[in-house]
């Protein structure tokens, strides 16, 4: 009986080294040697060495990305906006009445055109539409069906498999090192969440968005919900990520991830605190495996991903590190052959 | 060697084991037993129970605490309000016009009767001018400093040491069986953030509390900081509490622990959910050992803390579960004999 106990352990104290070994092998498959991926190792390696000039305390390891353009596609359009126009037949639905009213009756023409040349103050009316009004459980539920059939034209995927590999390699090579991961996006908070979990593998609570403030008040049945409202708590964009990381997270991140100028003041205010800082940028630079814009000029600049030079030169002064999606991803989704 | 390493390795198992048996000692040694007790047991063990009926996944296990009255003493008056009181000085030190200025004067007069009938527009000032307009480092450090010194006039010790001995092994309890425990107060949430990961082992990310906005800007050394500034954001108190748990962890908690109207919102909220759902409310009726007040009568209702008669009703129709501090604790402080 002694031995077998003994074998049993013997083998579980096996196991233990080949999960040790398997740590060691390359976290970062996807992604080609050079400056990048150099920046993440050490940085990891460094931050997690116990005793080194660089440690920095489990409690402390935070890393924030940005979503659209950082962690999944955000061209030709932001996916909450196309969830947003395409949300608007339903509501008309619901409410006939709008179907002769603007923007929704350009929104229902299907110009797309007339759609794309929405002012603002339109596009905020049928954000407004579609975003509140409801229960937070009801708006879950829509936004889960349509991202159920919904599919990007160009790579007639799910949107939720247009998100980047290499990315998701960092995500998790930080979770194994005792990061916490959170997104920060100037995306809906209530929006990212509803799928966060499922393709990041980060929880609704690690999530920090744009945020709209709710009601609290009671159904038929005497039971207490809350009621999405247009009321704006934060726009979790430019300046507003710091403070939205500070509202949310009380930590200034260890490591941030971005990829416009809605992201500068996250990047700035990640590296300017003190010991160990990781800022990174990427570059949309790939227009045959994903799209180029900002000072790549493969495409031209949009209402979206906006990275111009400047941002690109305050990268260089600051010390944040530049990706390519070009040169330092052999990868950029995993339904890549 | 073999057989050594397979010594080795049975130690290692003996330890388990006794671990395990450890783990199965009373979690809750300050609490006497009674229906209190037995309602968080039977919550942690059937919530935890692999395959049983009202089992919860460890990503659902969420519990919330208020703080002022469910960890901490709030009587006579919240250590808030005291903190910006005595922070008065200092301000007043800085800008000397305000010596001469209500209700700066009267504060400084240190007339007690007095600065207890500051009408609520007064008492917003002197929180203003406490509270904001400063870095939030700088806070960080006043509030800090603060705490080292101050102490509470009866108990004649630090205000981090009058937190509730029961309480801190309800919190320990939970997090040993996978549940995050959060801090939903209606204090601010930059305050409570100072010393909960000390005080209470929860770390800022999970304090929700009233919250201001703050402004980014730029320091003559070019690097970003954030400022206080007085606009609200959050009032996480009554419907506050739910709307500040939506906005922050994004999930209806499992557990809530309150006792006061101000956290009848979040008790109603989290009881309301399916599943296994766990309300608890504190009960000041201990005069000898801390205070009596609410329903409990043993003193009048004060400005704080105020648990009338009708929550008392709404907790037995709800089947929240009502802790009596002078029945169910054995012992209330850790510095209690």
């Amino acid at each position: 009986m002694r031995s077998r106990t003994a074998f049993v352990l013997v083998v579980g104290a096996l196991w233990l080294v080949s999960a040790t070994v398997g740590a060691q092998t390359d976290p970062l498959p996807s992604w080609n040697d050079g400056t990048a991926k150099k920046a993440i190792v050490e940085f990891v390696q460094s931050t997690t060495t116990q005793g080194g000039p660089r440690f920095v305390p489990p409690s402390e390891r935070i890393a924030t990305f940005d979503q659209d353009g950082t962690l999944w596609v955000e061209h030709p359009m932001y996916t909450q906006v196309l969830y947003c126009l395409e949300r608007v037949p339903a509501v008309v639905k619901a409410k006939p009445e709008l179907a002769q009213v603007e923007p929704f009756k350009t929104v229902l023409s299907g110009d797309r055109e007339a759609i794309a040349t929405l002012p603002m103050k339109d596009l905020e009316k049928i954000l407004a539409a579609t975003l509140t009004g409801m229960s937070v459980d009801e708006f879950k539920v829509q936004v889960r069906t349509w991202l159920e059939t919904a599919k990007d034209p160009r790579f007639k995927r799910p949107y939720t498999e247009l998100t980047y590999l290499p990315m998701q390699e960092v995500l998790k090579y930080l979770r194994a090192s005792s990061y916490r991961t959170y997104i920060v996006t100037g995306g809906g908070q209530d929006f990212v969440r509803v799928y966060a979990e499922e393709v990041y593998g980060i929880p609704p609570e690690q999530v920090v968005g744009s945020a709209g403030g709710t009601v609290y008040g009671y159904g038929k049945d005497g039971k207490p919900f809350l009621t999405k409202e247009p009321r704006l708590l934060l726009n979790d964009d430019k300046a507003g990520k710091p403070q939205g990381i500070h509202l949310m997270i009380g930590r200034r991140p260890r490591a941030a991830f971005g990829n416009s100028i809605g992201d500068q003041q996250m990047l700035e205010y990640t590296k300017a605190g003190d010991g160990a800082r990781l800022a990174m940028l990427l570059l949309h630079d790939d227009v045959k495996r994903e799209y180029a814009y900002g000072p790549a000029r493969g495409l031209p600049d949009t209402r979206v991903g906006a990275f111009p030079q400047a941002l690109h030169d305050q990268a260089a002064a600051q010390g944040w590190i530049v990706i390519s999606m070009k040169n330092d991803w052999r990868q950029v989704f995993a339904f890549d052959k």
